[in-house]
């Protein structure tokens, strides 16, 4: 993998000249650190506002009780949120530590590793938004063409905690797709080529 | 943008020093090639199953007919293949006629034109190949604490053609997943720093 010699790796911390480097560099930092911060928060948020998410409904003598484990989308919602958040959490760890001790570049394994876990958790959390905004437009509006019936009208209450769930999600969806940008960027920069004579562009 | 001032515009041809680097750079481009190639296709081949995909039943004098509009998601499905057939048949015009050129790097404003597109398309195939899946899964094995029964018992055909256009175009995502890391590699190589020391990692 020793693409263009321009590796870094622990042993080798990297000499920076020009401070305009350093000041993106501490911004982009930031904007990761503020940006798992966010997820970790908002996927904890979802998963327990879908996971806690009950309603118990009376026809007659018949008791039905609503429950995400109803529906496999939700589950699967529920279990990506938990992985995001956990994944966030160990991920703001590392943040903080490397604030901490100053480092400006990861060594490349280690931007590998951000960049394949970013990767994953952002395609992770919109699949599992994709299936479960599936499963609520069945819920919400019924499929009358296959006898598939509403189901929010009966469970109202219920149907709006998992909308709000599902929001939350969206929104650690939306900032998984920043951050495995983020980290491509963190990665990829240290494949660039140090011989490139030319000097335009943007 | 001028991040590193290593950016690499028209005008400016890179000057490469190293056949190591041409001999990479010829293979991720045609990595690229023949990617684009293959979503283009299957992107195609998955519009036609889904998009043609009818089954008429008769219940006693009743007439039935399954088409894919029935379904939202399918409708989804054969409209994001539509858009990745058509972007990628443009890419793939593109990538011949940098082929033929014998240009190395792209200019700044096309990388992150085609960055950007790639990402766009590796999430849009994502969320309708999770939504459809979805559905897939309540039509295969309905819902039975809502009361949705299975619909893949009675149109087994139609089902079947649905099952080989998802699983097209789940290799038409993974595609797009792997093009758009190479798109961003070939994008935030052109940010990488000069002026780092070391060269050690892999």
């Amino acid at each position: 993998m020793s693409y263009l010699g321009v590796g870094v790796s622990p042993g080798n911390v990297p000499v920076y000249h020009g401070s305009n480097l350093k000041v993106i560099d501490r911004r982009v930092r930031l904007a990761e650190l503020v940006l798992r911060c966010i997820i970790c928060g908002l996927a904890i948020l979802s998963a327990v506002l879908i996971g806690t998410d009950t309603q118990v409904r009376e026809i007659f003598t018949i008791r039905k009780k609503a429950k995400f484990t109803d529906m496999k989308a939700l589950v699967f919602l529920v279990i990506a949120n938990g992985i995001a958040a956990a994944y966030s959490l160990v991920q703001v760890l590392r943040c903080v530590l490397s604030m901490i001790r100053g480092s400006v570049l990861f060594n490349k394994p280690l931007a590998w590793a951000i960049f394949s876990g970013d990767q994953v958790m952002a395609y992770l959390t919109l699949a599992a938004v994709a299936a479960s905004a599936q499963s609520a437009v069945f819920a919400k509006a019924g499929q009358p063409e296959l006898q598939w019936m509403k189901t929010c009208t009966f469970y109202g209450r219920f149907c709006n905690q998992v909308g709000e769930g599902v929001a939350s999600t969206v929104l650690v969806c939306l900032s998984m797709v920043v951050l495995s940008a983020i980290s491509a960027f963190s990665l990829f920069r240290l494949y660039g080529d140090g011989k490139v004579k030319s000097s335009g562009g943007w």
